[in-house]
């Protein structure tokens, strides 16, 4: 199951080098994982006021295998691999056309809202991840 | 009375046409207004959290008059034009050595941290903008 | 005639404010412009390629009215006000349903993609953006 | 020998969870490489335009151990690793005093300017980054 989610590149995202800026992959990463969550059904907004909690991110790993360009229309995926107690991990890639631009492995934590303390995954965001057989 | 700080211009800040891209030039700004503020006693972490205000900006012109590029050694200045009940008016400049890039006009509100609803500036702040003659 | 473009409010976009940071606007502006000129049959990548002239921005003023959040669905508006031979004039707004957030008044250079020196704004374009009668 | 860089958390950093943005992290280790790489001796905007190369990064591994906040003084910290024939990996950790905040790990590829494909580090940089016994 791959969700995906489509980015433009804009002036803002690019660098001197006329590529894409390193730092910004992360941006388009996680308007990627926000939109995947709201096609859960899971606005962080209302998480964040009325359930207290946020996702994360703990670790990233990102691989970075060819540049993309101003003007290009890119496709940000995410994958879910693993659900823990109070964790996730997914995998997530940038990709124009056929080629890959970048391969990424993101820890996102749940934690309360007001301290960053890890909390346990709501029973009801974890039923919406894992679909019943 | 001018108060400077110097920015370094580094990848982040530019883009695909190889000069700086133009909202960045407002971080730089916010910055050194930041910095002119911690340099007259006000650090704005303690203004909101001990006496529930926050400067925001309510408008901002900008001439774009010359272009920054990777690896400039930039100097941005504050000068305090205008005091007002809750408001505050000053004028910015970014420069590389004698070349003037940026003149621009900001118009900062002092709001409660909560509603950003304006509130007066408190008369400590004011006594610090405003030198005895 | 007004222009618009559909901008989501991501985690990128704020501060600890808990608002859009003031900078980032001009980014929503950016892409809304981006996106007027894709409307009109323009690729700025081809206009840099193909015929050596980028737009870039020479003055902005912008009146900050109302504070976007996380997660708000906004609409950045783009409206032709006046073309010079090298130059053109856009309003823009950014709004949250019927609430005005930003209202903006941006002067474009057209410039060579080389030396950023000033040129005369295509025949072709001029003539996309002014419709017969 | 560890390089180490200060960075003072502005408002452009933080977002509307109170924290750094997890991307804005990769701005603060760049410019740290930036000025170690200056420290060192090599201006960058040299290097692209007298030597035709510039250094990109191919793979970024971040733990992020606590989050940093609005007014913070970091210190970012770089430490070289490991010198291939065209490649880079240094360690960087960003802190908070003693407390540490992130712990990453980031490969670099020397490749020319034009093409982004590998090239050789210079003899001349080699032997900067590696002290004669």
């Amino acid at each position: 199951m791959k969700f995906t989610w489509p980015v433009r590149v804009y002036w803002e995202d690019t660098d001197a080098g006329g590529v894409v800026y390193y730092a910004n992959y992360l941006k388009f990463m996680e308007r990627a994982r926000s939109e995947w969550l709201r096609a859960l059904g899971f606005e962080q907004d209302v998480l964040r006021d009325e359930h207290q909690i946020v996702f994360v991110v703990r670790r990233v790993e990102v691989d970075y295998l060819a540049p993309a360009r101003f003007n290009d229309a890119l496709e940000v995926a995410v994958s879910l691999k693993r659900i823990g107690g109070a964790s996730l991990v997914v995998e997530q890639t940038v990709a124009r056309g056929v080629t890959a631009l970048i391969a990424a492995r993101v820890t996102l934590a749940c934690v309360d809202a007001a301290q960053f303390k890890p909390v346990k995954i709501p029973a009801f965001i974890l039923s919406a991840l894992e679909p019943a057989p």
